[in-house]
């Protein structure tokens, strides 16, 4: 059955964590939380009377540091994190494929989607996608740096999260205009980046953006790559 | 069954919307539409295949103007608002324990819950309560204006509010903190303003606040007395 995810916001970077957990159950999982909100989550998750068990990384971010390493200090909740990331400390490296039971009979299924990032990966959950920077509503992430490739982001997006049954929402991990939740389907038929458009197109799309370079990026990613905890790995 | 709702939020606001819908349903409800931001609302139930059938407001807001009279001409739902707060071209004139049906077996429980305003209304649907500007996460709203009354509040929170099963998620109708969402148990054990206080002291507290008039207040309730619409009633 199809339940929403608990969403919660980061007005600074427009960044959305997700509590995921099903009625009645107490074991939960998180994803993408936020270094600043790590005591709001903490909060969140006792208001509910959750436990955490698990804290999903869909990449290494650039811009904002995730407080994973210290929700997992504080909760005894595991570290998930993809594989191709350089996340190191991380006790579950995930792969492509993976089934991740977080809580009795909840199951998340591990889809790699190179292209914002190359080891960036989004999450299946009883009908939600949590796509991360890959797929935006009504867009998608950068694909310049840490591995990023317009291309493979194509063959992601269309190849892997377009082929998922239309109904799936998708909860994104950011959002820019105050938007919350769309769906695959809608997604495939209109996102103004990847709808009925050719590889090729998208290539020179990307490529044309010309984005300045992340402020956080340099502070971000290695925290990152470390659960957010102090910079020396 | 617990289901969440979808939460959308308005930055200039900090006013919480809620859509309600069952899986695999396609009727849904909408609770305190913000009116700049009926195309993104729309867009949202589009993109998840919903219909609207019902709107409802928890009370006439001083802070933004609805959306609720433009989402009925577009789409056809109905108007529900507390058969207290002046709004008199809403169809629906909810009282005190109405349960309304917006969907096929979905019901909405209406509690009659004044102190905010002395019309204001919380909602009951499937363990969630919405608890307009009456409940907030640690807190409560104002009670100085609109036949505004702590004693009202008090007694409607603590008669009222604080004997639902303390598994009920209160889904607040604004948060300044970047929270989402609390629980029954969470806010009568903790809630800053009102967890434990004697009603002589919650009336004390209140009166000692003297907080400034809303800027919007004169333009936004006549507006949200005729649902949003143009204010010549």
């Amino acid at each position: 059955m199809q339940l929403n995810p608990i969403q919660l916001f980061d007005a600074e970077s427009s960044t959305f964590t997700y509590i995921l957990a099903a009625p009645g159950a107490v074991d939960a999982a998180i994803i993408d939380p936020v270094d600043r909100h790590f005591e709001r989550d903490l909060a969140h998750l006792e208001r509910l009377g959750l436990r955490l068990t698990h804290v999903f990384e869909t990449h290494a971010h650039a811009d904002h540091v995730t407080s994973a390493g210290r929700l997992r200090a504080h909760t005894g909740a595991k570290a998930c994190a993809p594989s191709g990331c350089g996340i190191a400390p991380a006790e579950i490296q995930l792969q492509d494929g993976d089934r991740i039971g977080f809580a009795d009979g909840e199951e998340l299924a591990v889809i790699h989607t190179p292209g914002h990032t190359a080891g960036s990966m989004c999450y299946l959950w009883r009908g939600n996608l949590f796509s991360g920077d890959t797929l935006l509503i009504g867009g998608c992430g950068r694909t310049d740096f840490q591995g990023g490739s317009a291309g493979d982001l194509y063959d992601s997006v269309t190849g892997k999260l377009f082929t998922l049954d239309a109904a799936t929402r998708v909860w994104p991990g950011h959002d820019y205009k105050g938007q919350s939740v769309s769906t695959i389907g809608w997604e495939r038929a209109h996102n103004a980046r990847l709808a009925g458009r050719e590889r090729a197109d998208f290539i020179a799309l990307m490529a044309a953006l010309d984005l300045p370079r992340p402020g956080l990026m340099d502070v971000a990613v290695p925290a990152n790559r470390n659960l957010g905890l102090a910079h020396s790995v």
